[in-house]
């Protein structure tokens, strides 16, 4: 089968059919990061453009081992090294990029929306990995990945996603993901961080973590983002953890066998406590070595790729 | 023929043999970067080194798109990163990176003279990618291949040259480069921002946009640097904007197949007006891609390629 | 033969017959990067990535070169452009680039010990490219190499180490090496820069540099970290550079056929003059070339390599 789409612009608009499709080819992926010799030539001669405009190491670093794996030439821009200092527009630092005949470009930005604009004005590929608090598709993607594996399904779970849901494009995009492949999805987090209106989205809400997890069979926790304490959303990062971490205390109303996810990077002891976030429920780092593999996946299907 | 130089240093000591040797090397690597597969293995075992003491995304990505293309090993080093914030000199720097055996030295520096510094103590090809506001060269070599590809040869030819002619390596490259291969030049900018003595160069100068287009078959727009509007070299980007910008009320003087370029990153509004930098007389993004092919050229020409 | 040893954290646990192996692997590549084709497959399909808490030109290109020139692919993170920013812990960085299956993380940090906690957590190599005063064994490595190189062998040679001992990694790591290959060290600086009961790693100490040259075979200056004049170790530049550089002054209290040594990145005039540092007894730029080759070689044998 072959995905019938230029570009991984969020979940919200990817079918479960699409969504099928690309979790099967990074199953089939996973293998090559294992081998002796962790290369296949599928992308020689191809440019793959990570184009970054927010600070990351494990989004950029898990795409660039994705192209590299594939054969694919890998450039990495990022922001602070880029003419973005002398003032150029997204638009036309896109453009020239195109210029250059790239094949794929993955693109973070602060502004949700860029990758989408990018999209409609280039001919290459465009993958979202990142934009404002809008989507991270790839996320959504390896966090399905990883319950998949692990579960040996998605519908009929109990998936609970606890932190800032109004700040989090992991959230939105696990929403999106998990509802479309029928999971019930339950958000929890302090009243100021539950956007208005999120029932629409065809989730329960809650305001104790305590409700959410109670039964759940993968509880995904949110980084809080700490640089936002001065801003009020919160009161205190002590009180934050005192109300919404998980830990040993609380862990015991989700289900015997209940997963815990994080996206990182971590914030331990703050949304959730260090023993959790290493414990036999951790499937954390599962997630990161699986988003090697969906990056893959996508480059090669995007690139025209047969699954 | 091969190129029987080591360095590519500037457009002025490059003799009319030579610049139809590298636009001719460059024609034929265009194709490369249009193919399924795009590389060839010409410069594979090479090491090219991307020193850059001032940032930049085109010509940096540009050098390392056209070095991976021709299969070599590419390095960047970037200023802020480097051994720079330890106060080693640039000579101890450029005679480490000899040490460990590149092939070719790209260097951008702020400081004229500073890649002629580098060509006559290391053994290594060393090639300009803009210092100070003496040359860049592979900027003048790509306007020529894209003014050539698109009139069909330079001799004979109106080029209008618009902006901050004093600040410009851009500028001094392409007047260098256009005088050589025959083509008429004017030169035109707020007075303070035209070098006393620039006649020499055999070049027209006016002090009025409109006079410097008339019947131009071609108009570079300089990008304007609006870091320098607190240093009083023009009186605000307004009044700059009002006087010399290319926009639709004076493009009209032009002639009809006019053809608009600019080194970019652009100022729209400033230097250029949007809808003249996407209309149908700019081939500005054509610079961009004809950037790759000829930097492509000079690696290969560089490195022993004959063509 | 093989090395028995998942990482390189340091070279006192490093046995004769390790560092011997070490050194003729390093031996047999120092060939590869002055062919046509600078280029091994041996790590094709391996990863390295080089981790960076610290600036660095050297070191890290060193790395890059020597992985690339094997065939395998590099990922560099640097600090400035990390999750760092975003507070994560060393540990969660670690844990995550290992799910990432990388094959060897070269670690530079500025607290010692951080690549002995990674070597513990991580199933990976590591390999020790500086953390804080503590070791730099490459460094020490690659001095070795050149001294037998260019003497024909270590036992029974009279190194002089000269400037700020107690803060220096690249000093700890030759006396370690320079000692257990059998050769006399004697150590020179203020007192402030002399760390107390150093003599108990086997070496003389004196507070003149003029008594720690006398007759020596090989001099090794260390750079001084001019940041910390500020700090008051020593009164000020001008009087260290009075008392403890190596010039014309004081180099004839050597042997005839000293080699002078430096680390790099050098302070010309502080520690030692321009016209020894590019003098006839220089070697400092041959530490440079058998840099690469001795990253050539620990990437080798830490994959697994026989030599």
């Amino acid at each position: 089968m072959k995905l019938n789409r230029k570009d991984i612009l969020g979940i919200q608009e990817l079918s479960v059919e699409e969504i099928n499709l690309i979790l099967e080819t990074a199953d089939s992926f996973i293998e090559v990061s294992t081998r002796e010799i962790k290369k296949v030539p599928t992308l020689r001669g191809k440019t793959v453009i990570n184009l970054f405009y927010e600070a990351s190491t494990r989004t950029r670093t898990s795409f660039e081992i994705a192209g590299k794996r594939l054969g694919a030439d890998t450039i990495n821009i990022s922001a602070s090294t880029s003419s973005v200092v002398k003032g150029e527009t997204l638009i036309d630092t896109a453009r020239n990029l195109e210029a250059m005949n790239p094949d794929v470009i993955v693109i973070r930005h602060a502004a949700a929306g860029a990758p989408h604009m990018l999209a409609g004005l280039l001919r290459q590929s465009i993958i979202n990995a990142g934009d404002g608090a809008h989507e991270h598709p790839t996320q959504a993607l390896l966090d399905l990945m990883t319950i998949r594996a692990k579960k040996g399904g998605i519908a009929g779970l109990k998936v609970a996603i606890v932190g800032d849901i109004a700040h989090s494009r992991v959230a939105r995009s696990n929403i999106h993901g998990l509802t479309k492949m029928g999971a019930a999805v339950i958000v929890a987090g302090p009243a100021t961080m539950i956007p208005r209106g999120i029932e629409k989205m065809g989730v329960v809400v809650h305001t104790q973590i305590e409700e959410a997890i109670r039964e759940a069979d993968i509880i995904m926790m949110l980084r809080i983002q700490t640089e936002r304490e001065q801003q009020n959303i919160f009161p205190s990062l002590r009180e934050y953890a005192q109300y919404f971490s998980l830990n040993r205390g609380n862990i015991g109303l989700a289900r015997k066998d209940v997963l815990i996810m994080h996206p990182g990077p971590m914030n331990r002891g703050v949304e959730i406590s260090p023993d959790i976030a290493d414990g036999p429920h951790s499937i954390i780092l599962d997630q990161v070595t699986n988003g090697v593999a969906v990056r893959m996946a996508l480059l090669y299907l995007l690139t025209g790729g047969v699954s």
